[in-house]
Formats: structure tokens, C-alpha cells, sequence
């Protein structure tokens, strides 16, 4: 095996001409950690992942667009343990040693004896750059996400890499989010599945498009290489470098998402602060990043607060006094004490909700939990993509 | 006092020249029940009028639009006494014999100098019709709403009249959902907040085009007259019929909020069958009404059965076996058995949806309780409607 991942786009035959599967190659002793969907009808690659991950460490990554092997019953459970019997016998692997990844459309059976045919006949070289496995995982994606950077660690260049899609809805169900982060550094299981819990947490969970989960969300993080880090790693200092780095790989992603939404034209952060505790903060977050009055408004750059307002006040179970509500948009105060801000400024505001990017910040006064999501606003080019007719 | 009810509109101010306000003028004896909103800014006069009907029973309702009395603090709250005070002193009743009623704008104090200038110089002779009522309540509805009907009771002619607004958020807020419905039947306050409950679940409480909850939503039952009903409305048989037609004028009430929907093309009748519980059945209906990417595809006479079931998957909390799950649109079964159902036929399906009435069926296998929620489509409109800068 090699000493370092290695990357192979191809053609599986779902979709025309373009590399419709990426395979990645991982190098002896590296460690991969996964979260996936929660959704009821996870798809057959999901499921057989996840018990592949069980039984032993990975040594391929499969990924297919074009089509997401979900709600395919037992036909389409079948055709992942097809593919990954037809990739084992090819790469001279376990079936268990691979794990399976798909996006695309929702309820249609995967063309498997063109998919295996393919893998039969492909020449895996494992040349393939980074750039192009963040294209050939593409779905209705509008441009490609890829992230790389190196930084010191204890004085060591560390480096990250990742590829990204997702997460709007946009054909039949061109769903699913998925991200691939690679560091080169040797960490044990433990360390990796906690913080890709934490990094997940702050970024990919916590964007909104449709406020759907997908039946294919992944993220799988993996580590390799020889720099154990496990010792320094237990410096403080050096774990919070290493999870701000990743997370700020993640977020960027995240980020790349949102923009990239469907008929998207702004991204809108929303903090909720000092809540009762972290469960409400997200409830509240949630409830106002998938209102369409919210997200209307803010496509208009209208500092509409009555309408944030009323969707908080119809939130059950969540802890605050109306009254000790404070609302800002872009940094300005708009609502406080229970009433409109001596210091609203409709023009200024106006004319700061134009840019690309507004911020919302809600202090529900009722502790000291806070959540971000981020959210895009919601345009006439999005009802526009997502009711063309496309089953 | 009159012996039935009347009615008076008039202008108070709020808009130019037409008439932003109603008076109701109730019978003796009438006895009133009142369900309003559970937002946690509950507008002044709801909060006023909840105290007042704690009292005594009202002898007048007074409602205006233009302006929602909301998020307006203790000058509202005082606003809104003022308002009854001036009325109790024109009318010569007690303050609390009035209930109060806004909707309209979020966050703007009521201009209470002008309006009560306007009530004191009326000169309120109760001869106005309940259509020209429907009128003077409208904010940004495109049509009145208004219903009357006769039917035998017990061998006697009984009239439900009703009138209704809303409950788009079109402009700033011009949020709410009022009703005012009146039957000329003797009852007991139980049975009429007994009824009032069970007709409202089924109706207003049943409808989505936001997914919010405005700060001034009302709904008032008016009983009255000399026929005295509760010793017939013992038969279970009289009480049903009763409970029928109340529910059928709320309901088409409903349906006329509905299809008034910002932008709306469709309504679509989403039905949660079989679910463990009418707790679950209801989470699951909201859920479906409340999904942009179900919404266009509706609006898209799309029958992409992928996103239902997808939305579904992503409820947390829910009982049911996913492979046992059917699915049917417009009557067609397109999901069952956790696959596209072989039924399913594209061509026939998307014709069918271009009417403008769509009705899902959810079958969740896992009990006997069912929910009904009535949503409106997603159009490019509705988000025209709503990103318009109205603040």
C-alpha cells in the first residue's frame, strides 16, 4: 500500500461520458471515522457502510453520484453488495475493507451489471487530483468544493485536505450532503470519532437549505500517515488548534453549501444566545433559519423584525421572558424591551442587508447556551428550480 | 338590546377613507367563547380580551384592521384600554363587556388620539351586513370571506353565520387569523367552548401557509337567541349534526384562508393515516405541509413521492416501520412496501395533479389515530409577495 491517499475519478456508466465515481486508496494504518444520516429510510450504501465500518478500518472509499440508491428495498441493498464485491475482487480487498457512498436520485434502481462492467474493465492507476474527485461527486452542485491547507502543529506541517457536495434538492431528489476530510496525522479512533463530533457539529449540522436530512448524508474523516500526534495531542493548546483547523475546513465547506443553495443569493447566520441551555438555542435557530417569511424578507434586505419576533413567540418549550429579548440584524439593535429599538434605522439597515452575507442575533436572556446555523434565503429562482418538472 | 345580533362598520382612522373596523353588537343572553393565538407575544387585545371574557359575558365585539396593537409594549396595552374605555362610554357598557380585536401591522402603536376621536363622534346604528363586515376586517386578503347557512335542528331552522380573514403574512405583518361565527341557538358556555375546540382543531388549527403562528389569532363563537337547545343537544344524534355543520362552516372558512394563500395556485389535503397517535399523526402532517421541497413540487404537478418519503425519514420521534409506509397521491398509490409502487404511472399522475386540489395520503401502518392538515403550494409569487420591501 501506498504512503499517502491516493484518488481515482472514473466512469461507471450512470451518467453520459462525464466520471460519475471517485475511488480513494487508503494508506496502511489510517483511521477513518464516519457520522452519517439519521433519516428513517437511509440508503443501501448508508447501511452497509456503516456495518462495513464495524467489522474492520477501510481500505477504499466509493463514492457514486448520479444516483443514491435510496428507497430501493431489497434490490438496491443487493446492488451495494454487488458493487463492493465486484470493487473487492477488482482491488483485492475484503467486501468489508470498502465503504460505500451515493448520491443522485432517490427510488431508482442502480444500472448494476453496467456498474460492475465498468469496475471490471477500469484501469485503477490512482492518479487522480483532488480537484477532480470534488467534480466528479457533483450533482446538481453549480461549482465543486475542495478545501487544502497546512499549518504548524507542535511545530510540524500538518495538512488538511477535503472534497465536499451537496445539500440542496434540486432533480427528482439530487440530495445529500457529503464531505471527505483528510489529516496527515496518526490519531487513534477515539480522538477521531470525537472530534468529527465536534466539527460536524459546528458546521455541517448546523446549515439549512430545506431544513430536510438527506437519506445520504456522509462525512467520513480520515487520519493517516506517520506523525503520531496522540502524545502531543493531549496538550491542550495543541487539541484546540487541531479542532479549530478542522472546523474551520468544515465550516468553509458548509459555507460553499449554503452559497451554492438553490437560487440562493445571501447567506444568513443566525446566533442564538445566551439560551436556557444548547437543545432550545438549536430549536430556536432551526424554527427561524426554515421560516420562508424570515428568508423572504431577508432576500429583500427588509429588516423585518416583526416577523423573526412572531416566529420565536410561536415556538413551544422554549425558556425566556418576551420582554428580555434583545434582536439585532447586522449589528444593529431592532427589538428591546419588548418593543421596537430606539435605535432603528430602516434606511441604514436596508442598505447593510444588500451584502452577501447578514447576520442575525437573538439573546433569549435565559442562560448561557448559544447555536449557530446558517441559513440562505429563499428566492424566486429556487421555487423556480425546484418545481421544474423533473420525476 | 336587540334581539339578534348587528352590526356596525365604520372607519376609525387606521386606513384612508374605507371602513377599518367592526362593531358586534350582541343580543341578551348571547354567550361568547374564544380560542386565540399561543404565540409568546400575544398582541394587547388579546391579552385584554382574555381578562375581559374572564369577567363577564361581552356585550359588544369591536375589531379593526390595519394595525395588530403587537409587540407594542405597555403603551399598547394602554392603547388598547383606552380603546375600550372610549367604546364602553359611547356604547354605555361596562370596558370589560368588550372584546378587542386587531390585525394588521406588527410593532407600530395604534393612533389612539384619531381613533377614539372617530369612535366618540360615530354615530353607530347597527345596520350594517355581515358582508359588508367581511370587508371592513380585511388586511392584505384578495377576497371577503363570509359564510351563512340554514338547517334543521331538531325539526327547527337554525342559521350559522361566520365571517373570516386571513392568514398570509404578507406586508410588515399583516399577519392573523380572525373568525367571528354566530348560531342562533341557546347554549351553555361548556358546550359552546366544547364545540368551539372540536371546530377549530379540525379547521383553522389545520391549516398551514407559513408554518407560523401570528400574534393576534382569534377565533369567537357567538350563541344566542331564545331557542334553548341544551336538552336536545343530549341526543348524541343532534349534537353530531350540530358539530357537522359548525365544523363545515370553519372548514370552507379554512379553505377559502387556503386558497386566499400568498400567491397559492393549489391547496393540497395532506392526510396522516394510521398513526399510533393523533400527537404523531399531527407532527408528521405539519411536517409535510411545512416542506418547501414538497410544496413546489405540488406547485409543480410533480409527483417526486422521493421528497415526501425523505421528509418523512428526517421526523425525529415518529413510530412506524418504514417498509410498511404507503404512499398515495391523488389516489394512486406511488410508495409501498419501501419502494416505488409498480403502479405507479408518471404521465397519468402529473395530470392529475394540475388541478387544484392535491390530496396526499400517508398510511404509517403503526395504529388508528389520523390527522388532516390543508397547506397551499410554493410559488415564485409567494416569495414576490414576501421579499417586497414593506417595512
Amino acid at each position: 500500500m501506498s504512503l499517502k491517499i491516493e484518488l481515482q475519478t472514473l466512469n461507471i456508466g450512470i451518467k453520459d461520458s462525464i466520471h460519475d465515481a471517485v475511488c480513494f486508496k487508503l494508506p496502511k494504518n489510517s483511521i477513518t471515522a464516519m457520522v452519517t444520516t439519521k433519516n428513517r429510510y437511509a440508503a443501501a450504501p448508508v447501511i452497509l457502510s456503516k456495518i462495513n465500518l464495524k467489522k474492520n478500518q477501510p481500505k477504499y472509499l466509493f463514492i457514486n453520484s448520479g444516483n443514491a440508491n435510496a428507497c430501493t428495498g431489497k434490490v438496491g441493498a443487493q446492488n451495494a453488495q454487488k458493487c463492493t464485491k465486484a470493487l473487492s475482487k477488482k482491488l483485492k480487498c475484503k467486501e468489508s475493507e470498502i465503504l460505500l457512498f451515493s448520491t443522485g436520485i432517490i427510488g431508482k434502481q442502480l444500472p448494476i451489471d453496467i456498474i460492475n462492467n465498468k469496475i471490471a474493465k477500469h484501469k485503477f492507476q490512482f492518479k487522480s487530483s483532488w480537484s477532480a474527485a470534488s467534480k466528479a461527486i457533483m450533482t446538481t452542485d453549480a461549482y465543486n468544493k475542495f478545501y487544502s491547507k497546512s499549518f504548524l502543529l507542535n511545530n510540524k506541517k500538518v495538512t488538511i485536505k477535503a472534497i465536499s457536495k451537496g445539500a440542496g434538492m434540486i432533480e427528482p431528489n439530487m440530495a445529500t450532503m457529503l464531505a471527505f476530510i483528510s489529516i496527515d496525522l496518526k490519531l487513534n479512533k477515539q480522538i477521531l470519532s470525537k472530534l468529527l463530533k465536534q466539527i460536524t457539529d459546528s458546521s455541517f449540522n448546523s446549515i439549512s437549505v430545506d431544513g430536510d436530512m438527506s437519506t445520504n448524508d456522509s462525512v467520513a474523516l480520515i487520519s493517516w500517515g506517520e506523525m503520531n500526534s496522540i502524545k502531543f495531542l493531549q496538550n491542550s493548546k495543541n487539541y484546540k488548534k487541531l479542532l479549530y483547523e478542522l472546523t474551520l475546513c468544515c465550516q468553509t465547506l458548509a459555507r460553499m453549501i449554503i452559497q451554492d443553495g438553490e437560487g440562493a443569493t445571501k447567506s444568513i447566520l443566525i446566533n442564538v444566545n445566551k439560551s436556557k441551555n444548547k437543545k432550545e438555542a438549536k430549536l430556536v435557530a432551526y424554527s427561524l433559519a426554515n421560516s420562508n417569511l424570515i428568508k423572504t424578507a431577508m432576500y429583500g434586505a427588509d429588516p423585518n423584525w416583526g416577523r423573526i419576533i412572531a416566529r420565536l413567540g410561536s415556538i413551544d418549550n422554549v425558556k425566556y421572558t418576551p420582554e428580555k429579548v434583545k434582536l439585532k440584524i447586522n449589528d444593529m439593535m431592532v427589538f428591546n424591551k419588548g418593543v421596537q429599538s430606539n435605535n432603528f434605522n430602516l434606511k441604514s439597515l436596508n442598505k447593510s442587508m444588500k451584502k452577501k452575507e447578514i447576520t442575525i442575533d437573538i439573546d433569549l436572556n435565559s442562560g448561557d447556551a448559544s447555536h449557530t446555523v446558517i441559513t440562505s434565503d429563499l428566492t424566486e429562482k429556487y421555487v423556480h428550480i425546484n418545481s421544474a418538472y423533473t420525476t
